[in-house]
This record gives structure tokens, C-alpha cells and sequence, in this order.
């Protein structure tokens, strides 16, 4: 049965949306809707160019044998920036302040229209990267790196701070955790990651950087690379070294005495 | 600007999709698409059409001041069976049992493909309920809960197997862990709550019902209500005493050496 235009742009809307990051051959389309290949490509350029008004992401038509259309989120810049400022304004609470100086942001990663466009904003910084796997640390990581992997339609792995029991044979690694140097363990479940990867790792919050030094080393074990790491929050401190750069969505400036809120300011995401 | 009948099609189903459980009024399309009433209601008419033949979700239009449309996704009952008969293909693999019984299915929980529909399945069972906030138990619940919180709309709160120190104020209950009867300690942070909030529970695995059953606490020390529980995989276990019904994706029955699966099947949630 022949479908109409208007019926084919909201189902080809939706499938494009929930295939991110996919080559579809347009003979797909044409077959699912037993329409001409004029046709399809006309709707493709119709949900091209409303993506694109949008801000919603790239619709692009690849020619050739390979060809197809792909459809990658990104969220457009000033959207993104928008976004992040009432985002800073909400967290700027010092009710958010813990004991010991945590700052609480667990409702914002258990907030779907949240992570929904956190997910995208990371993923429109590596849009053009080829990315395999999305690494990050149970437990906050979590949502964070879930989050990505819809955007970017690449499946994600999580660390454990102590090699589970339950998952059979691990690869694990030793770090130096936080404020006080404490060497501590994290591994992954040895069939998670294939060699020679690409791996972005994702994570909530950077302190001095020691989690992320130890899934950097721990990267390197499974014979992959770091192509590029990102966190949510990053706290001010200067004297971090990383083996890799990383780029984080807010900075967080706290008091000396770790008990207030100074400033909360875009991240290094959005430097120019 | 006046947009196009073909660009308000894409753009309105982008919308919906990122607005599930959502009503928008219709005059908020109106005002966006500098469109008239009668057009918009038309288009809504399409996008409903085409998301039922599809088996994409209902879109439903209410009349009156509070009006407006609002899109619950559904995945039709027929796709779902197929995709978790697939799945539970994809899972019936010995090397899937890991020492001590455990089963081994964190690739799927990692995979946005899966997650996707798994979530929408779990969403589909719950349609008709008011649910305020969905609870699951680190770490592994938490893609599920995600996955679920997507379809729904609602937050998640993941309740830690020890009281973290980092997530000050927590509320927590005392359970009988698994099979050796270990008595433990869950907490959630005390503001992930407030009273008589309508609490959906989810997580990854149940096998003798423990971890379930200390939840439901833990909901019940909030003055909140469990209105469903569901599992993605429950073990062929036939003593449970739970103080709720609770529906399960998957039933895994493994050999009485506990080494080998026997047969995966679907699970109550597609009981008759």
C-alpha cells in the first residue's frame, strides 16, 4: 500500500530519530513505504532542512554504493548555551553543598528531559569522532553516560569502583583517589571492550582527576584509546595533570571553606 | 513566518517524541508554526494515524480549558513480543553464566537499541497508572530505570546498597539479601521523596525476591506508594512472598547445578 507524504515524514521523523548515528540506504525507505527513490529523497530533504531550522541535528545524504542517510543530534549552539545558563542558575543553591563539600546534582541525572539534552550537548562536541564505546564510573556516571550513548547510538560500559564479584573475569587497575591520596581499585568486566577501540569516557564530576587518570590507565590495558572525556562538573582546582584533555559542561567554584556555592560558570565545553 | 504543512509534520513529531506524558495545549503549536487551529489539528490527526499504524505510541487530543494533546508511547504488543523473543535468543548462552550462578546480561543494559525498547515495553505495561517517580537499586537497575524514565517522563531516584556519606541526609531500611540471608542496608537520599508520590519500582534481576521487598520498605518509610514493580529477568525461583505483584520480561530456568540455562521464556509481563 502506497503511503502519503505527510504520513511518511512523521514515520521517517521517528525512525531517524531513534537510529541516530545509522547509514539507512534509501532503498530502505522506498520499500517500507513502496514509494519512488524522487520521493524519498525529496522527504529527506524536507526533514533536512526542518532539522537543521530546528536545531536538532544533521540529516546527511551519502552517495554511492555505501550511501544512505545519517542523522546526527546536535543540538544547536545557542540552544545549548541557553540551556546550560538556567541549568548553572538551578544548581546555584547552597543547599547543594554537602557535608564534606559534595555537591549534590542527583536530581538533574535522574531527570529525563534533563539528561535528554545534557546527552545531546556532549554529544554535538564529538560529533565528528569516531566513537565505539562510552566508559564511565558506577554509580553517578551512569545516567550521564546512558545519556550519550542514545545521542550517539554507541553502547556504554561502566567501571566499578571494586571489581564485581558477579561479573565474572575482570581487568582492573589501581588509582589515587580524590583529596586524600588514597590508592584504591577500579575494573571492568574483561569482554566489555574489544581492542583497539575508540572510547570516550564520561563521567559526573572531576575533583583532581584521579578517577579519570585511573579509567585512562585502565583504557589503556584493553589495548584502546581515549579519544576524548567529558564530565558534567568540574570543581576548581588548578593543579590537575592528565594524560588526556578532557572538557566539562560546568565549573564549580566553591568557598575556601568548602561550604558555599561561589560561582557556577559554563565549562570548558563552551570555550571559544 | 508561516511554515509548511510537510516542516510542522517533522517538527511536531520531534516534539511529541521528546515530550512524552506531556499535554501541550494546541495554541502552543499555533503560536510556533504561526499556523491557524484547524491546521494543527489536522496535522495532529496525521501524526496520531501514523504513530498507531505504526505501533509508535497513541496520541490522544483532549478538549476543553485544560486541553491540549499528549503522546504516550506504546510499542505494539506484536513488536514487542517479537523483540524480546529475539532477545531471549540473544541470552540463552551458557557462557552467560558466570560463577556462582550469576547471569551475565550487562551488554544489553548498555546497549541504547535495547534500552530503548526495553524501556518502551515496561512503559506500555504501566500506561493507564499515574507514576510520579520510578526507584531501582544501584548499579545495576539504573539503565533500566533510565531506559523506563525516558518512555514516562518521570524522574528516577536509585537507591544505594549502603547509605552513601556523599548524598547527605539518607533514609534507609535493613533487607535479607539473596540466597544466604544476609541481613543488609539500603538508603535513598531523604529529598529524593516527597510523601505520596506513586512509586513504579524497576530493576535488572530478581531471585529471591530480597532486594525487592526492601524497597517496597523503603518506599513505605517515605509515605509513598508502590503502584508496580517489574524485572527484567526473574530466575525460576517459586517461594517468593512478595507484598506486591511484580512482572518480570524475561524467566531465566537454569540447570539445578545452577551452570547452565535451560530455557529462557517471556515473562508475566506477557501473560494473558
Amino acid at each position: 500500500m502506497k503511503m502519503k507524504r505527510s504520513h511518511r515524514l512523521v514515520d521517517m521523523t521517528h525512525y531517524l530519530l531513534n537510529h541516530p548515528y545509522t547509514t539507512i540506504p534509501l532503498p530502505f525507505f522506498g520499500k517500507a513505504y513502496n514509494a519512488a527513490k524522487s520521493s524519498i529523497s525529496e522527504d529527506i530533504g524536507i526533514i533536512a532542512d526542518q532539522f537543521k531550522q530546528a536545531g536538532i541535528g544533521k540529516v546527511e545524504t551519502l552517495a554511492g554504493a555505501s550511501g544512505g542517510v545519517v542523522f546526527r543530534p546536535r543540538l544547536a549552539e545557542d540552544q545549548s548555551r541557553k540551556y546550560m545558563e538556567q541549568l548553572a542558575l538551578r544548581l546555584s543553591d547552597n543547599q547543594r553543598i554537602l557535608p564534606g563539600g559534595y555537591f549534590y546534582f542527583s536530581d538533574i541525572l535522574g531527570n529525563p528531559e534533563d539528561l535528554r539534552k545534557i546527552g545531546t550537548i556532549i554529544a554535538s562536541a564529538y560529533f565528528n569522532q569516531e566513537i565505539d564505546v562510552i566508559m564511565t564510573m558506577a554509580t553517578k556516571g551512569i545516567p550521564l553516560a546512558q545519556a550519550v550513548a542514545y545521542a550517539l547510538n554507541v553502547p556504554f560500559v561502566v567501571v566499578q569502583r571494586e571489581a564485581k564479584l558477579t561479573e565474572g573475569s575482570t581487568v582492573s587497575v589501581t588509582y589515587v583517589a580524590g583529596n586524600n591520596n588514597q590508592v584504591k581499585k577500579m575494573g571492568l568486566t574483561k569482554n566489555s571492550l574489544s581492542r583497539h577501540q575508540n572510547i570516550l569516557i564520561v563521567d559526573d564530576y572531576m575533583n583532581v582527576g584521579g578517577t579519570m587518570k585511573g579509567m585512562h590507565s585502565l583504557v589503556k590495558e584493553f589495548e584502546c584509546e581515549v579519544v576524548g572525556a567529558v564530565v558534567f562538573a568540574e570543581s576548581d582546582v588548578h593543579e590537575r595533570k592528565l594524560p588526556i584533555t578532557y572538557r566539562s559542561l560546568i565549573r564549580v567554584q566553591k568557598s575556601s571553606d568548602n561550604q558555599e556555592i561561589e560561582l557556577i560558570h559554563l565549562g570548558s565545553l563552551f570555550d571559544q
